[in-house]
């Protein structure tokens, strides 16, 4: 298909902490039109990965990397973004985008004015029972759509002290994946009518959250968020039709059951599509930024109340 | 100019509270383009308005009305816009355009599928020296943005208690008319990288907030933000250049002061402009829905530092 021939892309990794050691590399190294050249982070040093302590000396020794993944704290992205654009180098960012709406639009603007790719990624999106919910909702008049996302924070994000400060958006990290999603099954436009935010009084983030939303259409979207929850996790949509149809999206997207029936049951290789999609995305000259998961974010965090949550220490 | 021979606009008011009565009715009764059918309230009655309960009772005694204000508090803003839209009706909206951006963008969409003018209306962008401190730092190198924005609530809000609830933003209410202003002199994108939020123990929206923010460019804007200011208000914006030259914006726009001489001082006629802004759009099929400064409002919410304050009585 016209890329038979070509040479692999080459990237290069900023940020080498948990998610880059854990999905990043792995996908690189398993997608063949993808080459890993280098990484950079001022501590870590993952084994098998050639690493410098930041972007310049990891530019200066491999000038050749034409595409880096920013895989840093949302509170940073947008500074190294910028530089990474200044060089004329295409761009992934980790979710989410950046810190703030402001930063990820302005992200957006360079990239479009340097006319590199930038793909806001979302990796949930390509979980892999994700298309056939879109295609069962858009065929049906949606009732009511329920999100339970739940999970052990001591478990899932160990040492990531960040999440929890100004900027971090606390369970809102998992909870955004929910939100790509949504944001992807539906149609339609999704609003945050009301939110219940759970802030332990030592953080500024959010470790429980209730929320409601609508849709354009009208009908009620109702999420709740919970870091504290032990046991098993709990990543599931629960989707009703008006016909009283009853859709389960679960396990962050890789099972599938309608009406009680098991339809889709995968292992999950989201960061894979997701690397496929940026590579796609490079050589079509194209990019990928819908910002809306952060926007809804952004949104219940706006009109959102606060309600002090016990001390929260890991 | 083409206009000539026009009967002039009908409109009609959904909100008949504080901001019609002391901006609305006389604006629109002092523009000859325009011509005041009706308003509707559930309660209020200002005289030599005629009153309708709602819009439906409005619309159907009135079906000549073709451009509606709406002037109720942000929380309902998005329904009642949906509903004007609906009809084919012009909307101008007061500020801020909605709850969440999420909704602003949603009566955006709306209005454009429609074909309906879209004013989402920022009244301090047409203070009398905007314009000139614009054209100032399109000249200049900036070196840095200091805005003030202190008034006393219990002045300036009497009785709106919606200000202090989830969806009111608080001390923002006041404080995005000095970003709209902000967002309309600089060229530049301005990002929030810091806020501390004050808010009282018993609402839900800050009192008191200091903002850093920086451009694309680099050059900081603080802003401080105070609601419990007492004697005279202060709404300024203080802006160095990188050769110490020194504007000052003061008054909520309608004084400027460059280097000790003052340049401007007039009377402020901020909402007579806005309707002729509203007219110009409507007759040349054109909308202005510009979002940035509540977005900068969200990004604030979203990564700011909440930090309790005293109770807050009226």
């Amino acid at each position: 298909m016209g890329l038979f021939g070509k040479k692999p892309l080459k990237i290069g990794l900023i940020g080498l902490g948990k998610i880059a050691v854990d999905q990043h590399i792995p996908s690189i190294r398993g997608n063949k039109h993808l080459e890993l050249v280098a990484g950079c982070s001022p501590h870590t040093r993952p084994e098998g990965v050639k690493a410098y302590p930041d972007m310049d000396a990891m530019m200066t020794a491999h000038p050749e990397i034409e595409a880096i993944a920013i895989c840093t704290p949302p509170q940073i992205r947008h500074k190294i973004a910028k530089e990474v654009i200044a060089i004329g180098r295409h761009v992934f960012l980790e979710k989410p985008p950046a810190a703030t709406l402001g930063e990820a639009e302005a992200i957006k603007a360079l990239a479009a004015a340097k006319g590199v790719s930038l793909l806001a990624s979302w990796h949930s999106r390509f979980a892999p029972a994700v298309e056939a919910t879109r295609k069962w909702i858009s065929e049906r008049e949606i009732k009511s759509i329920t999100i339970h996302w739940k999970e052990n924070v001591r478990q899932w994000h160990p040492g990531q002290a960040w999440i929890f400060e100004a900027g971090g958006i606390g369970v809102f990290d998992p909870g955004i994946n929910s939100l790509s999603i949504l944001t992807r099954i539906l149609a339609d436009a999704v609003m945050v009518k009301k939110a219940d935010l759970h802030i332990p009084v030592n953080c500024d983030a959010p470790i429980q959250v209730e929320m409601d939303m609508m849709t354009e259409v009208g009908f009620p979207i109702r999420a709740e968020y919970d870091f504290l929850q032990t046991g098993v996790q709990t990543w599931s949509i629960f989707v009703e039709s008006t016909a009283y149809e009853k859709l389960t999206l679960s396990m962050g997207g890789t099972e599938l059951e309608i009406d009680g029936r098991t339809l889709i049951k995968q292992k999950e290789a989201e960061y894979a599509g997701l690397y496929a999609h940026f590579h796609d995305l490079i050589r079509a000259g194209k990019s990928d930024a819908d910002f809306s998961p952060l926007r809804i974010v952004a949104d219940a965090m706006l009109l959102g109340k606060r309600i002090a949550a016990p001390e929260y220490i890991e």
